[in-house]
């Protein structure tokens, strides 16, 4: 009976992988890892050069990103079916083999590996390897701490709504939005209402070679990919000298 | 010139340490932690067994931990000097050598090491390794995403008050408790008011191993570990697949 090992590999930097999620990736026989359809999958990019030579891949293609609206019935329909179909294949591969499966950042934090894991549950024996979560690669690139002290942290997806977002952009300290992509817009007007665009850092792939970090308020993209990451530090309550 | 290398070591296993972090403290010949005095210190713990044999240590010991009000104007004045010593120490340390310093987990979220960060800005060079925060060890620990799909996290500590404690901890889809130790009564009347304690987990030493995981509503205790974490789970909003 094998397992199904679920790697988190950090925000990009593959010298940020732990040092278990590492020995598991490079002893790796079978690998598997969600992607668009034509796209080499930012996951496997993270381990290009490290994967034994006989290792069989298992790409998860996505039926569907961005041409169905993400909440319409046809999507989820289509998703689940997809996530059904690899749950069965995975369980079934791992009555014979371990299987390592590739999830960036951190597989409990917001990972799309959590589909699969629900639904393996108590069919097949599952590790997961914690991972420096995404956020973390980001704001280890502006160079200051993200939240000190007392400092309320909150992290939002720019996918909810414009007064949502505004609202609790307002009542916290620290912010991570995350899910920006095509939200961009929105969440620039939220941060705007909230009196905190000005303050407000835009990072596109923490930790990675094409690394960019900007002040929000000095760009003009009104998009931006997927996993970037708008940040907004918190500036310790009151001085906090920890235990 | 030397430098400073401040290593974010993770949640307490030394597995999950990043394989650069592992690299940097298997080869220094000059490390600093804190610590309370008379204790090993709990970053000093994680890297047990790892460093060189000819490795020089300096302790840095807090010179107060709970003796003192944390709010109170001889705390703040007897903390600030501590730092300001350190950061001076270090700042002439590094004219000469590399310093490794050892963080729990990412220094970036609430580390200690952000009071010597900003003591020592622009007088020697600092170099930042993130870590997988300790609640990231915690949430693994539990075996469930922390959050998915639209879920909102929020990430508090338990010294806020308690009516600004369970306020958060309503309007939150995903909660992370920090600082709980002697706060922990108030954290559990704050989320019983909330209407969330029977989803609460109190997570102590989490990928250590003697980590502990339980519901809090079936523990009685009044009192924990600083570092202990208490988790309440997202559901995830809807579902959703990523991209």
């Amino acid at each position: 009976m094998g397992r199904i090992i679920c790697c988190g590999l950090g925000p990009g930097d593959p010298d940020l992988m732990s040092v278990r999620a590492d020995r598991e990736v490079r002893g790796a026989r079978h690998v598997a890892y969600f992607r668009k359809q034509g796209r080499p999958g930012q996951a496997r990019r993270i381990v290009e050069g490290m994967l034994a030579a006989d290792v069989t891949e298992y790409p998860m293609e996505y039926p569907v990103t961005t041409e169905i609206a993400f909440d319409s019935p046809e999507y989820i329909r289509l998703l689940a079916g997809f996530y059904d179909e690899w749950a069965e294949r995975l369980a079934r591969l791992a009555r014979a083999v371990d299987i390592v499966v590739l999830c960036e950042g951190d597989p409990y934090f917001y990972g799309s590996f959590m589909h699969l894991h629900a639904r393996l549950q108590g069919r097949v024996e599952i590790e997961v390897i914690a991972g420096i979560p995404g956020m973390a690669g980001c704001w280890n690139a502006v160079g200051q701490p993200i939240a000190l002290g007392d400092d309320v942290t909150t992290v939002l997806m720019g996918t909810l709504a414009e007064d949502e977002l505004a609202r609790r952009m307002r009542s916290s300290d620290a912010l991570v939005i995350m899910k920006t992509g095509r939200n961009l817009q929105k969440v620039r007007r939220a941060l705007a209402s909230a009196g905190r665009l000005d303050d407000a850092w835009l990072v596109e792939r923490g930790t990675m070679p094409s690394e960019r970090v900007a002040r929000l308020a000095e760009t003009d993209d009104s998009d931006c990919p997927y996993f970037a990451i708008v940040l907004v530090h918190g500036r310790g309550r009151r001085m906090d000298a920890g235990e």
